[in-house]
This record gives structure tokens, sequence and C-alpha cells, in this order.
């Protein structure tokens, strides 16, 4: 591994545990906004930094048949992208009770998506296009649930909350959409771009889909009207 | 893998997504049964139909000193299994509060009993059986959860209720003995029977302990007095 | 591996199951402890068994550039651990609503500790020392919890209660700074002590920390007045 790409993973440690600083410290002040959002906040980087710390320290992946496989993206994804999700999930629900059935769908979905990601880039061609299809098509129910279910529920509850939920689904969406783009030109796939480019895509997309989608949503929230004073006026 | 073996397992994949689809649509119209029935009764099939799908990609089995483990198998049971467990404890508990110890003893023994089931099949002769009877041990505990407290349960509970417990508690008890016996007669124990035979009966026994299980289960459920009117009656 | 060590696994296994047992034996006279505080008790020596079983076995371990890397211990750690933090847990919020947000801190710090302990006992100096060194961090933080916020949650509720959490507070502390300890003088940190000693003390560190817990946890719970009267007379 060149010099390029394992300073490029220390400087995703050093951003992710700078995240988590930043969430724990926001917090300390948490202006009504319940506890466990920070918590999910402040695990998602904490364990995304650990993953990417043994890719730099030259141990997070492997060679397969002549091309690099960084499983330890899978083991962060793995755990970070259910919670991702659970945070939107909860964002939409932010004034209403928790509905279960769709938070463990959405996590359901996302674990098959990330599993047999892991074993498309195991895979050789053409199988490797096979299990990436399954793991589309359970992207593709996500974002359904994300756009339909998940949206009324907000749309029922409150218009700065559904303003707030539209926005940060958006953002998550569309940044969504960056992975599995990324990972179908990467090595893994296509191979049409350089491991350079895949590795760079691979360390800005998820600053923005992890710290970034954190930040946003949370400012967000502490914008809100608290669950508590809501909760006393019904 | 001859092509008898390949075709069965396409076909049960198959079957599984033919299976979740019913429940989905099933779902759309509950009869009063909640959601989350509904979920775990697709959630089974769906992961199931992965994990063959890799067998019949060619990928989920390797070779272990001259006989075929099937790990895809485990992975497939450590997930569906438990899940089939809740699904028969939340029947039991279906107009009671859930009993979280009774419901995770059965979850934890249940993993115990793959866990040292994918041991054993890895396992050489004799440490194997070693492996099996811890498996056989976790098995019958199951079974006396079932049976007895579990039973007690649904016969406090309701008269109807009752009945259909049982029936499904039968149901499957007979299908779980079927397990254990096809293991020990096929070539990760004994070696009795044939790879083929082996190979077909863990592609019928899954399809009526899965699908037709939640068949029988939901059918009954919707049978039965909602739990909103009974709750309402109280 | 040597009769001595074999015979230190079987041991072992013994005293686990014997423990397991003992807390079933309790747990029919439960003398307002809730069922799933006997539970958790037996769920740990009973899995902790199973992985000592699998060494005991000559599987749960693989030799790793000359020294012996016993992976079952992390399996055993990675599921008992956690449900040591979190019955400790449920000891300091035993008459108040359980927050969920320090539990689920404790049991990601606490699996973030044994998977950065497994990675470095597999890994070279002096990268190991680097993957401890993270462990070592999440052990800190959760004495951290312990101590402060678990603490404050005790001392507001009830005066016995507190003096009992203390008590196996500092009864775990002691345990589990013997862990990292054991494991860097041995054969995966520095290497000073012999593999028998390392073995020794992988030993009866765990019976100590582990039924040696429950034991003392138990009992203290069951001198308390129960939560049931607790609860009725507020």
């Amino acid at each position: 591994m060149d010099n390029f790409i394992s300073q490029g993973h220390w400087f995703y440690v050093a951003v992710m545990l700078i995240g988590a600083l930043y969430f724990y410290i926001q917090s300390r002040e948490p202006k009504g906004v319940p506890k466990y959002e920070y918590m999910i906040a402040i695990f998602i980087p904490v364990w995304s930094a650990i993953a990417y710390f043994s890719i730099a320290a030259g141990q997070g992946f492997l060679e397969v048949s002549e091309r690099t496989v960084y499983f330890a993206r899978y083991l962060d994804w793995v755990f970070t992208t259910p919670l991702l999700l659970v945070a939107l999930a909860f964002t939409a629900m932010y004034y209403t009770k928790k509905n279960i059935s769709i938070i463990l769908s959405l996590v359901f979905l996302d674990v098959i998506m990330i599993l047999t990601g892991l074993i498309a880039s195991l895979s050789e061609s053409p199988l490797n296009y096979a299990w990436y299809s399954i793991g589309t098509v359970a992207l593709l129910i996500i974002f359904y649930i994300v756009w339909v279910p998940l949206k009324n529920i907000a749309k029922k509850s409150d218009e700065k909350l559904y303003h707030h939920y539209r926005n940060v689904a958006l953002y998550l969406t569309l940044f969504w959409i960056g992975y599995p783009t990324a990972w179908l030109l990467g090595p893994s796939g296509l191979g049409i771009v350089s491991q350079s480019i895949d590795v760079t895509a691979f360390i800005l997309l998820p600053i923005f889909s992890k710290v970034g989608f954190s930040i946003f949503d949370l400012k967000g929230l502490r914008d809100l009207e608290p669950q508590t004073i809501r909760q006393n006026k019904n």
C-alpha cells in the first residue's frame, strides 16, 4: 500500500475521532434531544475509526486474485450503516411511538446489503454481479421504506419535523447512491477507476455520510421543540 | 456438485421467495395479527433463500477431509431457527405480556445448538459426536421449554389459543427431531445415507419447518379473536 | 498441549457447569430477585464452559508464529463480559428505570475491548501494543462509567443497595485489572511468564470473575428488599 493511501486512512481516523468528540461535547448540552441520539452519533465514528485504523496499519485488507479487498470496510459498515438507518428512523418517529417493525426491517435489509456486498467483493465475475444485484434490491427496498412509510410518519407528526426529515433523508439517499456506484466502478466491480480513486472515494463518502449526516441530523433535532415539552402538551 | 443437487437448491430458493411474497400479501390484510408476526414470517425465508443461493451458486460449502460441509446451512439456521422459536413463543404469549426471560433462554439455547452443530460438522470422529451431544442437550431443553412453561402460558390464556399452540408446537417438534436425525445419518455423522439423500432432506425439511410452519402458525393466529379486541374486553 | 494444561481446562468446564446449576437452583426460590438476573448468571458459565471445552478438546486455539493463540477465550469473552457489565448495571439500577443508553455504552465499549484484544493477540509486535492500547482505553472508559454515572444512580437510589453496588463494582474492577495484566505478561504480550502460568491465570481469573461475581452479586440482591415491595411503597 503506497504512502498516499496510508495517509488518507490516517486522516480518516482523525476526522472520525474529532467527530465523535464533537458529538460528545454536544451531548453535554443536549437541548432536549434524548441521550441515545448522541450515543448513536458517537458509536458510528468510533467504530469506523477502529475499522479504518486496521486498514491504515496494514491489516484490514487482503489480496484476492490480484485485487485488494478491504474487508475492514464491511466490518465497519455492518455495524455503522444499520445505526445510521436507526438514527434516520428515530428522526421520523421523533414525536411518535417507535415502530419496531419498521426499524427491524431496515436493519435486516441493511445487513443483507452489507453481507452480500462482502460476498460480492470476494467473488469472481460474473457471480459478483449476482450478489451485487441482491444487495441493490435490498437498498431499493430501504429507499422505499425511507420515502414512503417513514416519510408518512414524519408528515403526520409535525410540519417542522417533516421538513427536517425530508432534508436528512435526501442527504442520506444521495450519499448511499454514491457507495454502490463507487463500488461498481472500483476494483471489486468493473475496475474502471484506479485503486487510488477507489480508496479516496471510500474515505470521502463515509466522512460525509457518517459525521456529516449526524451533524446535520442533530442540528435539526436540537432546533425542534423538545419531545418532553411536546408530550406535556398532549 | 452434480446437476440434481444444484437444481434442488434453486428450487428451494424459489419456494422460499414465493413464501416470503405470500406472507407479505397476507400482511396487507393482517386480520388483527400484529405486523411483527408477518415480519418474522418474511425474514425467515428471505434469509434462508440467500443462504441456499450461495450453495446453488457453488460457494456456500467446502470440502473437509473428503466430505462436503455446507456451512451456509449454519449461517441460515443461526438466524432463522431462533426466529422460529420467537414466533412460537409469541404464539403462546399471544394474549399475555411477552416473557423476555423465556424468549432469551430459547434464543440462547438455539444459538448454542447451531454453533455446536457447525463445530461438529467441521470436527473429526469421535469429537464430532461430543459436539453433537451438546447440541442435542440444548435441543432437549428447548423442547422442555416449549412443552412445559410455554404450554402452560398458552393454557392459562385462552382455550382456542391453547389448541392452536399445541398443534404448532407439535408440528415444530416433529420437524426439529428430523433435523438432527438427518444430520446424524448424513456425511457429517455416521455417513449411512448418500450425499443426494442428505441434500434432499435439507431441502424438504426446511421448506416444511420454515414456510410450512409460518403458513400454519399465521393461519391459526388470523382465526383467533384479535389481541386488540381481547384487551379492550379486560 | 501437555496434560497439566488439558486437565486445568476440564476442571474449569466442571466448575462452570456446577456454577450454572447452583444459579438454576437459586432461581427456583428467587427471593424477589427478577428471573432475568438468574438467567444472566446461568448464561455466562454455560457459554464459557462450552468455549473452554473446545480448548480442552484441542480445538479452540491455533499456533501463530511460534506462540499459542487461544481464540476460544475471545469467543467466550465477547459474549460473557458484556453480560457481566449488564448484570452490574442492573444492580446499580435495581430500584430505578433501566437506563438503556448507559447499558448500550458499556456493551459497545466492552465489545471493542474484546475485539481489539483478539486482533492484538493475532498481531505481531509492535502492532499488538497499538491494539492493546485501544482496548485499554475502552476499559478505562468502562471503569469511568462504573464508578461515576452508575455509582451515582445506586447512591441516589438506596443506602443498602449503594453499599452492595460499591462492593461488587470493586470486586469486578480488581479482577478486570487482572485480565489485561495477565495478557500483557503472557505470550500474546511481553512473554515474561510461561505458557503454564498464563493458562492457569486464565482459568483462575474467570472462575472468580464469572461464577464468583454472580454468587456475590446475587447474594446481595437476595438480601435486599424486593423490587416489587419497594415499588408498591412509592
